[in-house]
């Protein structure tokens, strides 16, 4: 397994192995890596013969008053896992190697980051959507893994790709969830030992919900105030945000008629903690 | 050569050519093609195996009462100029062939579309680059060749293609002139003949401009003012801009101490004209 630093580097070696018949998948991550992040480069190795993984934390879409600088780093222990799935390269930039001028070019994806985590962090999305880009000129995939953790950024770059015609597959990824539900984040390390033991609740309340809608129940506001006492009353979280929205524009629905994707954001300590899951109500 | 309407041949007619280790150059035009166009079809004739040129008159970068409709179509001889030429392939899909849904994503350039056109064209660029994105993305050329006589333009996609490290190189091509001067345009077909004897004091205008500079006047105002005069007074032309800005960032200069751009806009009759030049001043 090579381990690329610069972008011309990384672009001889995948062009190498393009060159030699070989289909390229891609996993973007910004390292701290974990058993979600694995599955995808497990995937990536499954399905494609050169799998390259991306370690950088970008700078462009956090916050000025969010956590860069405290971000988890562990390089080491990300490619030794990484090698030890079969990944062939992994590209770990600068940030002086991505962005070598200000950036003044950026790709933003309307009404899709109108809502959920856009409404906090408004400058999140544009910065997701275009470091990913940048990443999909440099390796130029086959097949590109996100995980449905993270559902409104891989609804985000779907449409980006579509949009601009990105010759890249996206394939989205199932949730990986520790033994109590908790789905995996590298956040997860900001948690104390309370906090961790509480913080299952997010997805049982999401799971709630999800029974509630099965049981007949089309009402979006009564589910969310469910959800928001469960939340409220069973954990120290701060919601920032409980959404009901509709899968293609994630605009928020009243009534539930249609698959629909249920979303939350819940502050615990250090942690914000994002999670969801789609429910079919037929 | 090919004439190919939808993506998917294009695809896998430049697909084939790859395989078959061919260069991709690539011409980006919106039809009406004419010297100026024309040119810039040899350059990647002589300088890539497999030359691509679509015609697409791209509707987002038009402003709700500009030329979208008007616009010139002469596609049977753009067609034949380009196979003469020895063109491979011209790729002209539909508006629904190109935006199938909907756009949700938009690519912009910042700092470099605030100043000239981006004044009184305030989401041209925009549409600009995001075709041009999508485009990029489809063709995957080599080398993608665009004319200085849209000096904005070029900048602005340098600087995409640089900030979204897009795999392909940007050739800038020399402006075409007629035997007059005149910088050739689809839109010079919409000037009467009494327009078209006036129209190329334009370019008169940027020579006498370039002029003062050598002599050693470094005040803009003044340069501008002049240019101002001249054109006011020798043509029935109403003036959009003439500006004097920085090469990189296209920003007003008030001293010309730098290379620097001279560029106007001039409406005559229904065309609004364009043209620049460089100046260095040493």
């Amino acid at each position: 397994m090579q381990i690329c630093k610069t972008i011309s580097e990384t672009r001889a070696a995948i062009a190498q192995a393009r060159q030699a018949g070989q289909t390229i998948g891609f996993v973007p991550t910004m390292g701290a890596l974990h058993q979600g992040h694995f599955s995808l480069v497990s995937q990536s190795c499954a399905q494609c013969d050169f799998t390259v993984v991306s370690i950088f934390v970008n700078p462009t879409q956090f916050g000025p008053n969010e956590d860069l600088n405290a971000y988890p780093r562990t390089f080491d222990a990300d490619c030794q896992g990484c090698q030890k799935l079969g990944a062939d390269l992994i590209f770990a930039p600068s940030a002086a190697e991505m962005y070598p001028k200000p950036n003044l070019t950026w790709i933003n994806v309307e009404k899709l980051t109108e809502h959920l985590c856009g409404t906090s962090r408004p400058t999140h999305f544009r910065g997701v959507c275009t470091v990913v880009a940048k990443l999909l000129n440099i390796v130029q995939p086959d097949r590109a893994y996100f995980g449905q953790k993270d559902a409104q950024q891989l609804a985000v770059i779907q449409r980006m790709v579509a949009d601009l015609n990105f010759p890249t597959t996206i394939v989205p990824c199932a949730t990986v969830r520790e033994e109590d539900g908790l789905a995996m984040s590298s956040r997860n390390a900001y948690l104390s030992h309370e906090q961790r033991r509480l913080a299952p609740v997010l997805y049982q309340t999401l799971q709630n919900a999800a029974e509630l809608i099965k049981q007949g129940n089309t009402n979006a506001t009564d589910i969310i105030a469910a959800m928001t006492e469960k939340i409220t009353t069973q954990t120290p979280g701060q919601i920032d945000y409980i959404s009901i929205v509709d899968k293609e524009l994630l605009h928020p629905v009243a009534t539930i008629e249609a698959p629909v994707l249920i979303a939350l954001a819940v502050r615990i300590g250090k942690a914000r903690l994002i999670d969801n899951i789609v429910v079919d109500p037929s």
